[in-house]
């Protein structure tokens, strides 16, 4: 068997399974993934045991500690895997719900049925974490599930998709329900993209270069977002004490994020103000400031910004920063240089509130709020399993809701067209 | 400039265009609709002309009759496109529903908003209504549209889209809003089908050729169904005479769409009474059976299945009969030979009923109705854009909510992230 027909072999086997999982009652969903975080505290020395061989190979490979951090299955990873399981169990099944139900004049009732989407394909880089989470919020939505981790966190990834596996064999159900790419060849991952009769979904998660080549070589729909590149406009009237909170929120308090503030746009009205007041919370907190003309004048300790900078995606305690006109101003840069994730306005204006809000195009527009906050859990989907910053099927972050689809059904009674 | 670059400026005006549209005032959408159907009334002899180009050049080509009777525009194909019109104008603006919107513990209030898509590109085939009516809901929705018609009704098409075209500008609206591919030049669609950053979406309507080719070229996500192969399958217990009917309305009301009965599987306990008296029926009708081992017993005028008739999308007063075990066994023939289209059961038993309702995967599953219900005019959708049996976005018929998507908008008074 060539390897392609071997990854291929895989995702026809998860298929099969997954036709089980859609129609699994939500009180045996629920109790498997309580299984699951039974059988990771059961198991945590073999999954230690295998994560070792992961740090191992990570430090003779000379991988940064920030890369080792992410990749350890520490007390405090492991305890958070196991709350996850507990929390995706505690979440409302979405399978099976039926919305919009009407009579039709025929005589026929119609509705909408959730349904799972079928089987979900999860690219992902180190965080081992990942198999469990993606692997429990894909059950509990009736899907299958197939894992395709970073080859740096192999060993970490096997061993706990067999403890999964494990307990959906010891419940009677196809273990091929999630399944775990075997090999770390680059190629599998080819294969992988090219099984749209299998595979219904990819979610690509990772640095943008993963989600890039993924996207450019999958058959099957992707949803994905390649950088967050959130904006920050401070209107004319805005209440500068809130401004500078929700900047310096958005600027600093987790810089690596995808929902970190990159660039602040600030109206000429309020520069003279508002810049030095935020110049001098932002110098205290370490970041460094990149701005145009009008900031550098009102700000001495600016950077010039290159034009590089707008639309640039730091992940560090560095912050664009632009004088506009107006509103229109500020939504005309968005557009050019956001990155459909989230955009937030500061202001007291009711219209320029219900503007922005209304015309600007991401996933995720706020008035008075900060940017940090575009989070599935934060905005009560439960867990996350991805943020799309494309407008198909999903838009933002995604939850249990986003893995399921709607079907119609019709009931009849004997009703004919004419 | 090459072909390529001509294509893409068109993509690039259109996607323009369509941010304003996306915040065009509901009136004002309705009231160019309304012109719409003005200006085709009072534009009709110079659409004729143009329509008599294409159906001079179509009889010279040797199109079928059939053909040349897709392609007229008919004073009756000219009034529906008219009072299409109307009732896209008449229907619900999506743009802007906030739906959702909840309190959260951090204080934020988070909903959803429905936006436009942004630029969706139709491909399709000979009928030039498809152009009125593609057009009259992209607009609705707030979408920019990017139609490619074909070449065969190429007079038609640009007859048309000028008339839609003068309408905006006399609305002071950017005419390219409503672009049309101006060659009929197959390289033309391969350069669309690249465009993934003007254009959102690809809706491809005709023959499963054409939809295999986009399918396969699409660099952009496209919303699809193949073909319809149907199936009824009549339970145990079912209402023999209401069974009779929705199989006769199914395969002989309308026989060449997508959503006609193809295949008809009738539970072993009830073949004895029922496959005499359907078979009289659809004999009547000029029906032919082509059936099973058991179908050949109980109805001697039936022609013996071949494999290939399981599965086969007829469009013709041809019909797939199988004897089948139960419920079971019918939803596994279902599985492996249905389209995702629309499938149905007729029966008196509650549970097989939910059974069905639950269990098949298709974008339409009904009891005790005919199949050929299965369109967004009779489910209500107001008109259709098309029909999807791929499950992301959107599964069955779509209409105007089809051709949007949800933004996350949350509200805040000066929340931050602790």
């Amino acid at each position: 068997m060539t390897m392609h027909d071997t990854i291929r072999q895989l995702a026809v086997d998860c298929k099969q399974a997954a036709r089980t999982l859609a129609t699994l009652p939500t009180v045996v969903k629920n109790r498997v993934l309580a299984g699951m975080a039974e059988g990771i505290m059961a198991q945590r020395d073999f999954i230690r045991l295998e994560n070792d061989k992961d740090l191992a190979a990570g430090r003779d490979k000379g991988l940064s500690s920030a890369m080792l951090d992410r990749l350890a299955l520490s007390d405090k990873v492991i305890g958070s895997m196991v709350q996850g399981l507990h929390e995706v169990a505690a979440l409302p099944d979405p399978v099976g719900e039926i919305a919009d139900l009407v009579k039709r004049p025929s005589g026929i009732m119609v509705g909408r049925m959730r349904v799972p989407l079928g089987v979900v394909g999860m690219i992902y880089e180190s965080r081992p974490n990942v198999t469990v989470d993606a692997a429990a919020l894909c059950l509990k939505a009736g899907n299958g599930v197939f894992l395709r981790g970073g080859s740096e966190a192999i060993y970490s990834n096997l061993a706990l998709a067999k403890v999964l596996q494990d307990v959906l064999v010891a419940e009677r159900i196809n273990p091929a329900a999630i399944q775990i790419m075997p090999t770390t060849d680059r190629e599998a991952v080819n294969a992988m993209l090219t099984l749209e009769e299998q595979i219904d979904l990819i979610i690509p998660r990772g640095g943008e270069g993963l989600i890039r080549f993924v996207a450019e070589n999958s058959r099957i729909p992707v949803l994905k977002h390649y950088k967050g590149v959130c904006h920050v406009f401070v209107d004319r009237d805005a209440d500068l004490d809130m401004a500078v909170r929700i900047v310096m929120n958005g600027k600093t308090q987790r810089p690596g994020v995808c929902n970190a503030t990159e660039a602040l746009l600030v109206h000429r009205d309020a520069a003279d103000a508002f810049l030095p007041k935020v110049g001098v919370a932002l110098a205290g907190a370490g970041v460094e400031i990149r701005g145009c003309a009008a900031t550098q004048k009102l700000w001495p300790a600016t950077v010039p910004a290159q034009d590089t900078d707008w639309g640039c995606e730091f992940l560090a305690l560095i912050l664009a920063v632009k004088v506009v006109d107006d509103v229109d101003a500020a939504m005309d840069h968005i557009a050019r240089h956001g990155s459909q994730h989230t955009e937030a306005i500061v202001t007291s204006g009711y219209a320029n509130a219900q503007r922005f809000l209304r015309e600007v195009d991401a996933s995720s527009v706020m008035v008075n709020a900060s940017t940090r906050f575009a989070d599935g859990g934060q905005y009560g989907l439960g867990a996350e399993i991805g943020i799309s910053t494309t407008k198909l099927h999903a838009y933002g972050p995604m939850g249990l809701k986003e893995l399921t689809t709607q079907k119609f059904i019709v009931y009849g009674e004997g009703e004919v067209r004419s």
